[in-house]
C-alpha cells in the first residue's frame, strides 16, 4: 500500500509541475498568486514546485518593486528562455526559415530567406535548412540544450513519420521529409513535422488571437490556403493528420483549375494568386506584389479595393459554410487573410449574414491572427516542447535538481 | 485510507458494469467469453457482475446447445429488452414517428404517420406526438420502466435545452421544442432533443454501417441534407450543438436559392427536390415521387438514370471537400443518399478521384447506411440510454440487487 500511495503522490507531483510549466510557457511571467489561481494548487505547493524548477535552472523569481498598494507584492516567476530551446524550421511557398525558440515559447533567433516559388527537390530544401540552422545556432551561446526540432511545411503531412503526402506548391508527392531531415541533422533529438496551417492554429490558440478558446477554426492563406481546427482546446488532425485542408473545399464548379488537380477549390478564389489577378498584378509575383496591392488599397486605389472586395466575398462565402459545419466560437484569419482583414471586415460580416445559418452565426466571431508570419514557427516550437510541458520532471532529472532520482 | 481504497474499488466496479452493459447494448447477445475479450475483465469478474445484472432483471443467460466442438460452450448473455425502455420520437419533413426502444437498443414498437410537408406550428406537432406516444405505449405491457424520451428533429438544435434554432422545412425559428415537450408529456424523465442527422450518425456508429469506426462522417439526405461527425468514437457537436450542417456548405455561387436564405447550398443540388427536378417529377412530390424515380432508374429509364448521375456528381463534389477537411475513415450515406448509392457508386468514386486530395482519399471509404429510415429513432434511443450505459449501478439500485445501498 505504501508503495502505491507513494507512486500516486509522485504522479500528482509530476502533473502539478506540468501545470505550472504549461502556464508559464503560455503566459510567462506570472506572479505566484496568478499561478495559484490558474493551477488551483495551494500557495505552499506552488512555492515548493517553483523551488524545484528554480534549482533546475528552468525558472527565476524576482520580487517586483511595491506598487503603492498595501501588502508585499507576489514574486514574479518567469521561465529562463535559454534553459531549454527548440530548433524550428519552416518550408513556405516562397521562403525558408530557421529559428531558435526558448522555453517561454518565444523566438530567440530567427533567419528567413526568400526562395523562388516553384518546384524544388527535397534534397535541396533539406540542404538549405541545414545551412540556415547552422547560421541561426551559431548566433546562440554555446551549449544550448535542444529539446527537439519542429518543422512547418506547406503540405499535407502524415504526422507519425513526417511523410509529405502532397505539397503541390513544392511539387512534392509522398516525400519522406521527416526521414531526410533526421538523416541530414544526424540528431538524437526528436523531429516533428506538421502542416504550417495546423501549426499556426496551435500557436494562435496557445499564445495568440485564440488564446484560451475551445473551438477554433484557423484559416491560413498565402499562395495556398490551409486550416487548423481546435476542438476542446486540442488540435483536430483527422484519421492520419490530413484534416483541415479547407483550401480544397470545392466552392465553384465553374472555377479555375487548382494545383491539387481539382477545379474551383476555395484556394483558387481566395489565395494570393486570385487577389493579384483581380488587382491586375502578375499572379506569380510573390510577397512583393501582394504588398503592393495592399499598399494601393490603403491609398484608396479603386482597382485594388475592388480586388479585395471580390476576394473578401469569396472568403465570406467559404467561411459561412465552415461555420455551418463546425459551429466554432472563433474563426482566426492568418497570413495574407489576416492582412486583408482590415479591408474586408464589413464584407465578411455581410457574407456570414447571407450564407451562414443564424444559430452558429450568432455565436462565432471572426478575428485576424495576432502572431503574424511567425505563427507556424511558433507552432512548431509548441510541438517540440510538448513532451517537456507534459512531464517536466523527466527533464528536471537531467539537471542538478532536488528531484528524488530513485523515483525516476 | 481504507475508505479511500473502498471508494476506489466501488468506482472500478461501476465502470466495469458500464463496460459490460455498453457491450451488450451494442452487440447483444454476447457469450461470457466474448465479454472477457471485449471488456478486458477477468472471467470471474464477468461472472460476478453479470450475476448482479441478472439479479436486477437486466440480463438473462442461456447456455447454448453444444456445437460439436470440445469443451462446454460459454453461456450467452443477453439484455432483457423490456427491463428498461426509452420512448423515442421523430419529427421528419414529411412524417412523424413514435417508438419504444428496448435496453438492447432495438425498436420494440413503432408507429409512423405521413404528414404533409410544409410549415406547421410546434403546438400541432407536439399534440400529434403526444397522441402517437399514447398509441405506441398502449401496445406495450403495462408498467414499462421508461428511462427517458429521445427526440429527433429535422432542424438545428441547441442540445442543452432542445431549442430548435432553425428548421426551414417546418418553418421554425427559435422554437422551444424541448420546453413544450416537457410540458406536454408532464413527465419526470429527461427529454433529449437533437438533430436527426446527428442521431442517425450516432446510431450508425453504435450499431450500423460505421460500428467501431473512430472517425466517421455521416451524411443524411432526404428533402434536407444534414450531417453528423464522429471523432474518436464520440459525436462532435461544435460549441453549441449546431455543427454538422453539411447541407449548407455553399458549393455553387450560380446555384438556386436555399430555404436557409443562402444561395447554392449543397442541399439545393443533392436533396430530394434536386433529384425530382432533374428527373422531371414534381419537386414537392414527397416520398412517393422519389420512390418512382428510383423505380424508373432500376428499370433502366434514361431520364431517371441521368438525374441520378447528375445528382451523384454533385454528391461526389461535396464529399470530396468534406474528405479534405475532415480526413475521415468512413463516409456513411443515409436516407435518400443511401438509397441512391447503388446507382451512383461509380460516379462517387470518380468524383473523389477528381476532387479529393490523394492522401485522405486513399484512406476513406464511402458506404451506405444500414439502419435505413429508423436510424434517427435508434439514435434518439442511444441518447436516452446514455446515462444508464455510463453508470448502470444507479439503476441497479432501484431494483432488487446485490448492490450495497450504503455506497449509493
Amino acid at each position: 500500500m505504501v508503495v502505491e500511495i507513494g507512486q500516486r503522490s509522485e504522479t500528482v507531483r509530476r502533473a502539478n509541475l506540468s501545470a505550472i510549466v504549461r502556464e508559464l510557457h503560455a503566459r510567462d511571467p506570472l506572479s505566484r498568486s496568478e499561478l495559484v489561481v490558474r493551477t488551483g494548487l495551494t500557495r505552499s505547493a506552488i512555492r515548493g514546485l517553483v523551488g524545484e524548477l528554480t534549482a533546475a535552472g528552468f525558472v527565476s523569481e524576482v520580487r517586483p518593486a511595491p506598487l503603492g498598494t498595501p501588502g508585499r507584492p507576489s514574486p514574479l516567476v518567469s521561465l529562463n528562455p535559454d534553459s531549454v530551446v527548440a530548433l524550428v524550421l519552416e518550408i513556405a511557398v516562397d521562403s525558408l526559415s530557421a529559428a531558435v525558440v526558448g522555453l517561454n515559447g518565444r523566438i530567440l533567433e530567427l533567419i528567413r530567406v526568400d526562395r523562388p516559388a516553384g518546384h524544388v527537390s527535397v534534397e535541396d530544401i533539406v540542404g538549405d535548412l541545414v545551412e540556415l540552422a547552422t547560421v541561426v545556432r551559431a548566433r546562440r551561446p554555446a551549449g544550448d540544450r535542444e529539446i527537439g526540432i519542429g518543422v512547418a511545411v506547406v503540405g499535407v503531412v502524415r504526422r507519425i513519420d513526417g511523410l509529405v503526402s502532397m505539397a503541390p506548391n513544392l511539387g512534392w508527392r509522398d516525400v519522406p521529409l521527416g526521414e531526410q531531415l533526421a538523416r541530414a541533422f544526424g540528431s538524437d533529438v526528436p523531429i516533428y513535422v506538421a502542416n504550417e496551417a495546423d501549426l499556426g492554429a496551435l500557436a494562435e490558440v496557445r499564445r495568440g488571437a485564440a488564446r484560451g478558446a475551445d473551438h477554433v477554426l484557423f484559416i491560413w492563406g498565402e499562395v495556398g490556403v490551409g486550416g487548423g481546427l481546435i476542438i476542446d482546446g486540442r488540435p483536430f488532425t483527422g484519421v492520419a493528420g490530413y484534416a483541415g485542408e479547407v483550401g480544397h473545399l470545392p466552392v465553384n464548379p465553374a472555377g479555375a483549375a487548382c494545383r491539387c488537380g481539382s477545379v474551383g477549390c476555395w484556394e483558387t478564389e481566395i489565395g494570393a494568386g486570385a487577389l493579384l489577378r483581380r488587382a491586375g498584378h502578375p499572379t506569380g509575383g510573390g510577397r512583393a506584389e501582394v504588398d503592393a496591392v495592399l499598399a494601393e488599397a490603403a491609398a484608396g486605389a479603386p482597382v485594388a479595393l475592388g480586388a479585395l472586395e471580390e476576394t473578401g466575398r469569396w472568403i465570406g462565402f467559404g467561411i459561412a459554410g465552415l461555420v455551418n459545419v463546425f459551429n466554432p466560437r472563433l474563426v482566426v484569419l492568418g497570413g495574407l487573410l489576416g492582412r486583408m482583414y482590415p479591408f474586408i471586415r464589413g464584407i465578411l460580416e455581410t457574407g456570414l449574414e447571407r450564407h451562414a445559418l443564424p444559430a452558429p452565426r450568432r455565436i462565432v466571431r471572426i478575428v485576424p491572427a495576432t502572431l503574424g508570419v511567425d505563427a507556424p514557427l511558433l507552432g512548431a516550437g509548441e510541438l517540440a516542447f510538448e513532451p517537456l510541458l507534459a512531464d517536466p520532471a523527466r527533464w528536471l532529472r537531467r539537471g542538478d535538481t532536488l528531484t528524488d532520482r530513485a523515483t525516476a
